[in-house]
């Protein structure tokens, strides 16, 4: 049997290996990428990032809820929401992303190969779809994994009542109650969609606060919006059992022994490296008991040949840093020169309100003993926040009172994972917030807020000088 | 009679006036804004961008037009509008920026006071309402009163039949034709709006192109889809002859001897200075023709203490330009630091589909023999272009294929407005596009269109640079 030999195999066809296999490509590089799903696109297409926010455009366009400000509170743009309603645009949506992925790597050359791939040696692969196994061989191999939902023991899965993430998607009707175990993001992103179309949101989180790497002002002010989208928060509480009872209900018993009851439960907690079924070992590879790979500064495992990048890698575990690592991943493996990507990297959680955030929260700040200053933009004072009808959208910077250099921003509203992107670039530029002030924004826009919050935080530092010198003077 | 005195007088309340009183109050001035109108805010928040504005989301929302991609062509999200839902919306936006502006400048301590303002000497001016007059003095006056439609003697001028852009939004009924005469911003803005909601459009421009100021081929994707709702576009036609016929059908005859027939015809070309009636005489000064004020770059007109800003002064009178001149013309009145507005500023147009630019233009760069490279994104994909179902948005970067620094950005669709900020700090701090390719954006966004464009534009360069090479061997 001849194997067929490539420059480059990748196993995973998400962000971070559509991008290293694009990235070899076009260095004319003979590159395959290989998929153990029925097609390419990996979690974040097809169960994850791509699906979920399909479904969140259609919550907020079918509920009207953004437009309630303008048409009563009772405004809906479609009554009785089914869940084949939020599925519908997510069923486009993939398709066509397929479609453009495949095109794209059509036109560039790459080779796609749909199967589970395992090592028979460092150098060699076996792809098994079925009945159907090929060997391949290649100088340079990226484990793009990614990751799939933990699913420990203790938890009675069982589809329709108990459930994790990637099978929410498959419900054929919307619960009408469910409980949510996780408020990280997954969980709080599915909670705030879920109460929007008014199912009753029970979310439980072991810690005190929601999301804890996000500003401590932000998390509050998500807390008080998902509460008032109806959503019951325990925080500070874990479950100790859970269970289906004889009248089918999911019931789930928590350490302080409150019970919570539910039609389903959705549980979130934990991600798996997706490296089962690799035979690693035969390529002298051993993954961390979450199944995850570790890799040096240049994406390469202990085996100098072998890459690994995305989700599979660990944190942050996002699409756009795991684009970047499958990108820098192929640089490396082909000695091209690549710049690192920049650690300032933004955050967006698509929560119903969203949120996003690069650099630092002010209890980061706090905690490192940095000195800071706040300037805060409301959404209701802005003339575009008005004509949208968000009263609730701010953007806050935090930036260093003497080089007024931007430390962190912080954006909580509608628009907020894009508007992050002019706070990411004039951080990345060392620019001082004097920028926002003597630059011109489109008017009617939701940028204009960072204006207004600059305006704002160098007022507060006059002010903060002034009581200084009153205080001196006082003093002498 | 005591005359009360002030350190500034602003008269006019529009975008201009209110900063420019803003900032002189938090230097601790005695301010006054006056405005001639029953309410502040000026043809901003009254007449023209900001119920515009609402108008166009009211429009976007209630016909649904951007989900039809989901939901079929057919899709509405409201069936049968009319004039009162569009207008819902502005009225309501309209008074809470009323709100918002008026709290501002009393929690400042900005005195308003409603009524014409005339000359009566420099410093001295007199206003009136109904029977009320009042005489002020001031040691510094701000002449920010914008401008109205210009009415010229050939058009006749007719309630609901012949109108200005200020009296659109008095229509009680939407026509169900509309010649609009002008193929500027407020014409082709107010067009796309019209047309969306069903009103047969013909829309008559004496250029060959609508908006010439903007990238060719952005304009000609906008006429593509201006067509593509329904509108008929006369461009290199101009209007001889308007008449109200016996029918009650409104007729224009153009030059080329075409007539053209329909329910109402607006009339957009040409803006006039408000300064009639303020008696400028009195103070030494003399509007132009057009009833503008020439001011040098301290926005100080002929009469050193009189200050001019906004729409009055003349290009580009934009809402955020004028507000940076008022901000800029208190500043130095009362000899404060302040850097100019920094000449990189954007241009919004909120035409459906919005359009925005910083920068130079293709036609530009030719025209000044600059060389230099495209790179394209398009929206469709891109994952979020595909979430929200906006297929024909684009991206565009133009950039010198030397040092790859930003020349141009050029957007066209979904939240233009907002995107063009990423690349107008950019193209202010001086980096090149490579900016873009090292950079981390959130996934999915519209943002990330920065990535995928500055890619396509150095690969662009680079086989220019390969072909090149090719050609100097076969010359060898």
């Amino acid at each position: 049997m001849s194997r067929p030999h490539y420059d480059l195999v990748v196993i995973g066809s998400g962000p971070a290996g559509q991008k290293a296999a694009l990235g070899a490509a076009k260095l004319g590089k003979r590159v395959v990428l290989i998929d153990r799903r029925d097609s390419i696109g990996g979690v974040c297409i097809h169960t994850g990032t791509i699906p979920s926010k399909a479904m969140r455009e259609a919550v907020i366009h079918l509920t009207g809820m953004n437009e309630r400000g303008f048409y009563g509170d009772g405004y809906h743009v479609k009554q009785n929401i089914r869940m084949t309603d939020l599925l519908q645009r997510s069923r486009s949506v993939v398709s066509s992303e397929v479609d453009v992925l495949r095109n794209q790597m059509g036109r560039n050359g790459v080779e796609m190969m749909l199967g589970q791939a395992s090592f028979v040696d460092p150098h060699t692969l076996r792809v098994s779809r079925n009945d159907d196994v090929t060997e391949i061989r290649a100088d340079h191999i990226l484990i793009a994994v990614g990751t799939a939902p933990a699913r420990p023991n203790i938890v009675p899965f069982c589809p329709n009542k108990i459930i994790d993430s990637d099978e929410l998607l498959d419900l054929k009707e919307l619960p009408r109650s469910m409980i949510i175990v996780g408020g990280g993001v997954i969980g709080t992103e599915y909670a705030s969609m879920l109460a929007a179309v008014d199912v009753k949101v029970t979310l439980i989180e072991s810690r005190p606060r929601l999301m804890e790497f996000i500003d401590d002002e932000i998390a509050e002010r998500l807390q008080f919006r998902l509460r008032d989208l109806g959503i019951r928060l325990k925080l500070g509480e874990s479950v100790s059992k859970i269970e289906v009872t004889d009248d089918g209900m999911v019931e789930a018993t928590l350490v302080s022994n409150k019970r919570v009851r539910a039609h389903t439960l959705l549980y979130t907690i934990g991600r798996q490296g997706a490296t089962d079924g690799m035979n690693l070992e035969a390529a002298g590879l051993q993954a961390d008991t979450r199944g995850r790979l570790k890799v040096n500064e240049f994406f390469q495992t202990d085996v100098p040949h072998i890459y690994a990048a995305g989700d599979v890698i660990g944190f942050p575990a996002l699409a756009a840093t795991s684009m970047e690592q499958g990108r820098l991943a192929s640089s490396y493996m082909f000695n091209q020169l690549a710049e690192p990507a920049s650690p300032i990297f933004p955050y967006g959680i698509y929560t119903i309100p969203e949120i996003s955030m690069v650099g630092q929260t002010e209890q980061d700040l706090t905690k490192a003993g940095t000195p800071y200053e706040v300037g805060i933009a409301r959404y209701r004072e802005i003339a575009r926040g008005q004509l949208i009808g968000d009263s609730h959208g701010m953007l806050k910077l935090l930036f260093h009172p003497d080089s007024r250099r931007l430390l962190g921003v912080h954006a909580f509203g509608t628009g907020a994972t894009e508007l992050i992107h002019i706070g990411q670039t004039v951080m990345a530029a060392g620019l001082p917030i004097d920028y926002f002030v003597d630059t011109v924004f489109n008017y009617p826009t939701l940028a204009e807020c960072y204006k207004v919050a600059a305006l704002d935080g160098i007022n507060r530092v006059r002010s903060a000088t002034h009581s200084t010198i009153d205080l001196k003077n006082q003093a002498a």
